[in-house]
């Protein structure tokens, strides 16, 4: 059996990583990497990665060429947060018959929030005899996935809170800008208004990929933000946190079942939070029959966790049947240790 | 759509269960219990679990007669522990065309012991178009699937280990004899030597469905046991431990890869751990990039954890490809709060 090919779309911090991780994987070849930074282009990903295996895949900008002269199976898209902004990108890569893996956020579970579109890729998926999935750590994982997997214990479920406190030190500057790392709280309380403050991205898909799995009717879904504000000066490689100015924000969001909260989700995130007495971690709750209390100390990883599910989604993509796929569709997520072809099914 | 028919083979603690929550479930009926015991044969089930219920249903020990008569889309199988006791009792099902859930421990991942056996119910399953799975809270959830899932956030994993500190005090005799709650240290090294004290049924199971999952190579599994002497007099409802003898027993095991320890399980059960100082938990510790120590405490309740896993795959069982089917083939276990049809897919 040949490689599994993949081509990566967008060569920042996330397709740099799962480059840099399928290399060092077996049975999977990366065809081809696509990206708009000019500096990047012409250049060979693996030298742009610092890796000394001499491959002959250099960056390009021009995706149809690509797609035209390369068959792959599978492309790892990791350009947007919005369905918005990924969606042409998808019908794209699937017009030439390539299964897709997204990072963007809301691709988690497009449908919470973009009925029309997501109906228009699960057509063309199907059409195509493709799959499309949206994973990441967060939404991905730890405050849907998870939750849902822990709830298939119970009997009963009578109230669902996730927390995920972590650290957002590992980032860098874009990420500084959009959790609002160092600004005033005049400046929070002004973009938060204007709508240019995001926050985290990903409360409203959690919330319906845990609802819908475990068949809870809404009546709405709703978040809010609020400032952390730094008691000391704080400093990560690529944020700053003077005292009293923004060392990160705390989303909160709540799905409202029956006129009361039944999805419950807290996610303080912050540069150098043991400055500010702060332990990170990963807390799932679930009330009911039997409880379920979880705790990952310190939280999981999240550029390495985000990474590390899209790569290994890869053999699941390829398995699924066609259409717009979510992680409560498909087998759980594993690392994959051994050969990646070893995990295709060939039945 | 009419509701999903449900046949309860086994009505002891776990088929009462199984049979008291579908009762609260919509979407779904129960429309056969077996058993042998006669103290139950001709009783409505219902009133075996006191529940108000006028259900037409009553307890038979003719389980041909049953499939026979009465067109059921899966079987619940709460009787055995080892895949060589439920084997024809699952091959019976599937002849008439029926879906199996077993509970035995063995049957988590049968083709870790039971390669000839595992083929003719994978087989067997084929030819009539159904599915079999074995599922519980360990083997099935703890110590396996919830591995595989936490190992999916990470680039590489060098070394795995799962330990589940539990509580016997709320099972009942059988389990208490198979433990060994009780008996003095002499009887334990008689009945460790001869094979006749169980101690826990499914670390090969887990093991292996842990190492097939990532793609481990296992050298071999090894297992041992031993004793938890009560340091002070204990009493359950339904065990016994005098000071002295024993409160319990620590099952260790080992997947051994490229002659290491690879993957390290740890389950010590006893009956009122607390006052030997043990706190209950659940823990998976999964070294390798990025690091995941989770922990979940007090550990999930193994009585009703069991009892809500073989409930809530029955739509992914019943959606499943037919064949034997294994938990890391399925995507993740949920609560069904809502109709469990909606849950089956119809494309």
């Amino acid at each position: 059996m040949e490689n599994i090919k993949v081509i990566i779309w967008g060569f920042g911090a996330m397709g740099r990583g799962m480059a840099d991780m399928l290399l060092d994987k077996k049975g999977v070849t990366v065809v081809g990497v696509v990206d708009l930074n000019q500096a990047l282009i012409g250049k060979p990903f693996t030298t742009v990665l610092n890796r000394p295996e001499h491959h002959g895949v250099s960056i390009t900008d021009d995706i149809d060429a690509l797609l035209s002269s390369v068959k792959a199976d599978v492309l790892l898209l990791a350009t947007d947060s919005f369905v918005e902004g990924a969606y042409e990108k998808i019908l794209k890569a699937v017009s030439y018959g390539v299964n897709v893996i997204s990072t963007a956020e809301e691709m988690a579970y497009p449908r919470a929030g973009h009925e029309v579109m997501t109906k228009a890729m699960d057509q063309a998926a199907k059409a195509k005899g493709v799959s499309v999935l949206g994973t990441g750590i967060n939404p991905g994982f730890i405050m849907d996935l998870l939750v849902v997997a822990l709830s298939g214990v119970m009997r009963d479920v009578t109230m669902i809170e996730a927390e995920r406190v972590n650290s957002l030190s590992p980032f860098g500057p874009a990420v500084m800008h959009e959790q609002g790392v160092g600004i005033t709280l005049d400046e929070y309380n002004r973009r938060k208004s204007d709508g240019t403050l995001a926050g985290h991205v990903g409360f409203k898909e959690s919330v319906y990929m845990i609802a819908d799995a475990l068949g809870i009717k809404l009546d709405h879904f709703e978040q809010d933000m609020a400032p952390i504000i730094a008691t000391e000066d704080r400093k990560s490689p690529y944020g700053e946190a003077k005292k009293g100015t923004l060392a990160g924000i705390n989303m909160t969001g709540q799905g409202i079942s029956d006129g009361r909260v039944m999805i419950n989700m807290i996610h303080p995130q912050q540069i150098e939070p043991e400055l500010g007495g702060t332990t990170t971690k990963d807390r799932i709750r679930l009330q009911g029959r039997p409880e379920v209390h979880m705790t990952i100390s310190p939280e999981i990883d999240g550029g390495l966790g985000t990474i590390a599910m899209c790569v290994n989604m890869i053999p699941h993509v390829i398995n699924a049947r066609p259409g717009l796929r979510t992680m409560i569709d498909l087998p759980v997520p594993r690392a994959i240790l051994g050969d990646m072809r070893d995990l295709l099914e060939t039945s």
